[in-house]
């Protein structure tokens, strides 16, 4: 027959590291069968109810510790509940601070160096504190998770109005000049910054590069959220803009699970146009194409590890010249399905609104065929094109036709076709074609060529490309080439916020919430200040609701008086 | 005003290409305005009335060639029309044949060493044909489109059964033996075979490998119908197979659209025990990895043309000796949410049915949270897990006792683990886990860990995976290893069926349909025979319907009379 015995301790406030240990610790000592060791909120009662412990007879408030120990005999349990403090100082002297703060402002005033706020205290009290660091000037590091989508956002702009960085909520790691923030490995500097909104894909990504000789200049969590609509990528915007202008970051790679669409389309602009190489790793997401001009697709974590590692070492190529941006739409006409479908994959990211006759993700239909919406791509050989005709590899008279109504569209930039030669094709596509681009280019359409084909091929591969270029084409050899070349138009996305700046020597911060993140900074030879923090009103949700509506009277009142 | 003039040909059967031909000469002589040459069918009679002819005074039937001409004058009109004969004649003058077989059989009989017909004739009467070139044991490209999809399959099944080959229908390209069949670009001969549901992709492919230096096999064309569920690839499995067997293929690239899933695993678990390199190019698909065991997958037809001739060029890698096959569920237990999602990315294709907390393609969502089905991988990360608790990569108490639950599954075969090392995890999850692990293995199970970390982390890398080892698990850096070794234990996919074979030397080809195809193989040195294959009953589908009819009776008599 087990015996139960307990321990309150009010006005006690431990971070769960710390309750956790010493719950294992009391569960390994001699007799104990169970443990349990929580703040006695609510939520926390019901789960030790429903872990087997009998709470009906204690009367614990919410901000008060509640130990249990379930043992052998009377004996057993109260030889382990009289260790409790003893086990709680182990734990305390493991630790090197002197003072404590208890406020933030306090923390300020001690370490008026730190930049940096690590919040990881329970989710309801972590928005608070991260609007108080903001409002102090600091960057925050928001491992809490539990903040509403709301406050994330609330949280992100106050920020971004500042030049000031938010990472997270539920940010689980990061790597700020040299040191590891909340889950972070130990890895090399060096020339490759990361931007992630994946935890581990942060972690494993970082390990990879460490493995293979390289090293991180800086890697920034943004949390799961960030590339939502609804947030819109501010930290992921900010974090590019910063590492673009970083010296000591020569390669930056993007991790995440797939972004919405309009935040993918923002964010792949931005790193396109931000002068270095940018591996992008968009997990489950298809790659618009392998390399398109600064920007590499990579198939997982350990390969874009690789890749990012590689473009460390390596030269950067010379940047090329950017042709005149994109100031109307594009209209695309393909012969072969699948180099308009390759092509509606790449351009789908980036141009939207885009219209076809093919199927693709973000893609949309096109109500009538014979008229081209904003963006527009075409597969020419479909049976609606095709009926009573032969294909437009063979016959390109619909094609110019189509050309000519699409040239005559003040809305349009840019032309963009295939010409696939070959046995079975037409003999000379070049030819048939020229006087038409030649009338588009005077009429100032751009005409975009991809050429398929061998120096072998009846028509011969080059007379066909120089045909096409004497007639005003820029002449591609693939859709990849293409796209890199139209990924180059993409109008710049100026970062046309404040600037996130932070001093990159030693690391100074904050910490507030678990012990062992200050513990941890400190090991990395950061330099670290921990605030004492304990839950207003002692953690008791009713008292915090009765102090925020006081907050806010007192608040009004100010205001008035003004 | 213009004057229209018209010619109606009895029972003359052209071929699309030339009547279009025809129609552009006729159009380029002087004071020619407009031309329309095409078979009297009811739809095309339908386009050239759109087109502008009033066709309401002509006669013709269906099998009736029907030449009309738009000129300035009735004298330009008629002197054009006089000039028929001579365009046509010039036509004829470029092929080089004499006699011309009116049959398949015949055409047999002329060519016996031919194993291959080509098939461009229009799609209502092509099944037909290619069951006929079947029946005459000879392989078929079927470059008609509008076939429909039970005819497809009919025919498919059909060939498999025999060990020949069904390229398409609306195949537009091949290369056999060196000689392009359909649309087709002229590129040297080499160690890469292609497999291709997409016809200008495989253009782009071979054209790009060329110009790398690379050089084709064999490229196959399916059709681009072969990847749906309803044929299952019939013919790119028996594509695979032949290059599998192919001394001159040492890698095998393989190209298309999305396709389905159900066909995508087939296709991967049969490329995946194939015995060489094979690079996936499934455009617009979520890329599981970058390489896995002897499978590359590329993001795009110019990676995927530069990945097969790199892999050509270089000495395939020993092949790992795969661990004993997959006999039961996989049950992965994670700690970290990108991690399992990117290992979700990985097995969805090739494990079903797959259950998960997490949401991805095909992945079916775990109704009970606390019980496993079939596979399934879990975040444990989830906040429907750390409810109340520490995140499982601080606190592994959860894991374990999953873990327990798991290995008391009889239809468990294999458990997989990530561990997440550095600041801020747990101080010795190895040590944690291996009670677990032991029991596990003792147990039948088997045990595979991800280990992220470096050995600067203060749990040392080493240290923990030896530890892992010592309990019996096999451990892997990252990922990508992890899904390699995974995809090694897929359950070998046999083919059986009666195996495809084909002379490897000259190309000797029977074409029905297109005439220019029969002119392209002759040009690139292959052998060839045209049929002068005329539609049955002239084209006219009522008789049609009446000669299938008798067909029938006539068939059903004759078994009636054995």
């Amino acid at each position: 027959m087990l015996r139960t015995q307990y321990q309150i301790r009010s006005g006690a406030y431990y971070d769960s590291i710390t309750l956790m240990q010493l719950q294992k610790a009391l569960v390994a000592l001699p007799g104990v069968a169970d443990a349990g060791v929580m703040m006695a909120t609510p939520a926390n009662c019901e789960l030790l109810a429903a872990a087997g412990f009998d709470l009906a007879t204690i009367a614990a408030r919410p901000d008060d510790l509640l130990i249990l120990v379930k043992a052998e005999s009377d004996k057993a349990a109260a030889d382990a509940l009289a260790q409790v403090d003893s086990l709680l100082q182990q734990r305390q002297k493991t630790t090197t601070q002197g003072f404590r703060p208890r406020s933030l402002t306090g923390a300020v005033d001690q370490l008026a160096s730190a930049e940096w706020v690590l919040i990881s205290i329970p989710g309801r009290f972590a928005a608070g504190v991260a609007a108080e660091a903001l409002d102090l000037g600091r960057h925050v590091f928001l491992f809490s998770d539990h903040v509403t989508l709301d406050e994330e956002i609330g949280l992100k702009r106050k920020a971004r109005a500042k030049g000031l960085l938010v990472m997270g909520p539920d940010c689980g790691t990061a790597i700020i000049n040299g040191v590891g923030l909340g889950f972070a490995n130990r890895v090399r500097r060096g020339n490759i910054g990361l931007v992630a909104a994946s935890g581990t894909g942060l972690q494993a990504a970082v390990t990879e590069i460490h493995q293979l000789g390289g090293g991180i200049s800086q890697a920034i969590g943004l949390g799961g959220r960030d590339l939502k609509s609804e947030v819109g990528g501010i930290t992921a915007l900010q974090a590019l803009d910063w590492l673009a202008r970083d010296e000591a970051t020569a390669v930056i790679l993007l991790i995440s699970k797939p972004p919405a669409a309009d935040v993918a389309a923002r964010l792949l602009r931005a790193a396109q146009g931000c002068g270095k190489p940018v591996v992008c790793n968009f997990i489950g997401y298809p790659p618009p194409a392998r390399r398109l001009g600064n920007l590499t697709f990579a198939s997982g974590l350990s390969d874009a590890a690789a890749l990012a590692v590689g473009l460390g070492q390596s030269q950067p190529p010379p940047r090329a010249t950017p042709g005149r941006p994109l100031s109307g739409y594009v209209r695309g006409l393909f012969s072969g399905g699948t180099l308009a479908y390759e092509m509606l994959v790449g351009l789908e990211p980036v141009l939207a609104p885009l219209y076809s006759n093919l199927e693709a993700a973000t893609t949309r239909k096109l109500a009538d065929l014979t008229t081209s919406q904003a963006h527009t791509l075409l597969d020419l050989g479909d049976d609606a094109f095709t009926q009573g005709r032969l294909h437009p590899m063979m016959d390109n008279e619909l094609r110019l036709r189509r050309l000519a109504r699409e040239m005559a569209d003040p809305a349009v930039d840019l032309l963009l076709l295939d010409v696939v030669l070959g046995e079975g094709a037409q003999p000379d596509p070049a030819t048939e074609l020229a006087p038409v681009l030649v009338q588009a280019t005077q009429a100032g359409k751009r005409v975009v060529a991809i050429v398929i084909g061998t120096e072998e091929d009846p028509q011969g591969l080059s007379a066909q490309r120089e045909r096409l270029s004497a007639a005003g084409a820029v002449v591609f050899a693939s859709v990849s080439d293409a796209l890199g070349y139209l990924y180059g138009l993409l109008p710049p996305v100026a970062y046309d916020h404040p600037p996130v700046s932070f001093a990159t020597g030693e690391l100074a911060a904050i910490n507030v919430g678990l012990e062992s993140f200050y513990d941890s900074i400190v090991a990395q030879k950061g330099t670290a200040v921990h605030v004492a923090w304990r839950p207003p009103a002692g953690g008791d949700e009713r008292f915090i609701g009765i102090l925020a509506r006081l907050k806010q009277q007192q608040a009004a009142v100010s205001r008035e008086k003004r």
